[in-house]
């Protein structure tokens, strides 16, 4: 039988495929941004300083209020928070042996935590930060060398929240849910697969019955829903086209 | 940090959610089909059955025709149509050291694919059942235990043709398309692995920019995304979204 060529890849419109490259120039630029820990001022660097090489010298509570404050107001530095935290997590179990910084970041997080809608009301920004501080500390944190259990189900709790129809809709929610999947996913799913089988129950849905999503938001979706789908990672030829820059 | 249970998996609209049950409900059934054989008129039968006992005694090339004929107008027929075919080829070589039938077909499946976008535009049924008898005889059909590659890249014209905007709005087509991918997907992608990432190119972009696709095609298209991230099948909890009866 003959071959015949035939052209691959044309887009159906070009006022669509504008937005994909958009979306898709917008993955690209995410893998390349740093986390600003440069927001953190100057006193509260001094104290994880001091905090990190003799942990009775500081006001172990105070700190970690302040670095939840800095967390629920900055993106960039709440994506990274977990590290600092569990450097002075470690520092106080080895060199105090207490817990004091990492009780008062648990309690501050289940405050925040439960007053979540609130916050979400009032700032999506804030509660953007918030679910991604506590997947920070979730991912970072470990106690004999075990993960924070009790964090998994409000986790869960975030991620679902931020799959309803609503939250949908915010490309800034979106973000951050795939963001977190990336992130701590594989995690919750080994230590609770049918919260993560309904998460994607509901992603689908979304993503099957909601109309008017962004293209933004479809990309994304269908990104995690392929990520999940190939074991928590990308394929080669589905990451090239996720994120490559699109050329005309 | 308490537990707060979350509601898993409400749908967004009620109208979408009709949508997506009848479109699962379509997968679900699609399942328990069997192949209609008893369509091929008794002649034909007696043709078939004396070609695999005796093959000298039929005209093969008579035979092959009849059986394109019928399967380009009946599409239960021409998805198993290949596996008759194979019992036939093996019967001329091993019986008669001859490859009269085989040669017919691959000539007359020449033909049909020369002129598949005529038959697309006068009936879309006998274009669908073109494609899904080639991609029959590709899956059944071995020479020396390997499979025709000779047909590869006609299929996957055939799939590009499927995979085109105008064909995506067509869920008579788009059903072809993703049947034929579970089918012989992965023997394609192992012949040419660059052909199938066009393909999910192709995909991809029609699922994330075509506005009008409708429901059953978009939960289609999404099934063989997963499907083909997992690996050429279906995760356990995949498998249940996509052929579990939905209960209200």
């Amino acid at each position: 039988m003959a071959k015949s060529a035939c052209a691959p890849a044309s887009s159906p419109t070009t006022q669509g495929n504008d937005a994909n490259k958009q979306a898709r120039g917008f993955l690209v630029h995410r893998l390349n941004m740093d986390s600003a820990w440069t927001a953190l001022d100057v006193v509260t660097q001094t104290m994880v300083q001091k905090a990190i090489a003799d942990p009775k010298t500081v006001d172990l509570e105070k700190l970690s209020d302040a670095i939840v404050e800095q967390s629920l107001k900055d993106l960039s530095f709440c994506k990274d928070a977990g590290r600092m935290c569990y450097a002075v997590v470690q520092a106080e179990a080895q060199k105090a042996a207490t817990s004091a910084f990492r009780r008062n970041l648990l309690t501050r997080l289940q405050q925040e935590f439960t007053g979540r809608e609130q916050t979400r009301s009032h700032s999506v920004q804030e509660w953007v930060c918030l679910v991604t501080f506590i997947c920070s500390i979730f991912d970072y944190i470990k106690v004999n060398d075990a993960p924070l259990v009790a964090l998994v189900d409000p986790i869960y709790d975030c991620l679902f929240r931020l799959a309803q129809p609503d939250a949908l809709m915010n490309e800034e929610e979106v973000d951050c849910l795939v963001v977190q999947l990336h992130r701590v996913g594989e995690q919750l799913e080994q230590t609770n697969s049918q919260r993560m089988n309904q998460l994607f129950y509901l992603l689908r849905d979304g993503f099957l019955l909601q109309e008017d999503l962004s293209s933004m938001t479809r990309l994304l979706l269908l990104e995690i829903l392929e990520f999940r789908a190939s074991g928590w990672t990308l394929t080669n030829t589905a990451h090239k086209y996720y994120y490559s820059e699109v050329v005309d």
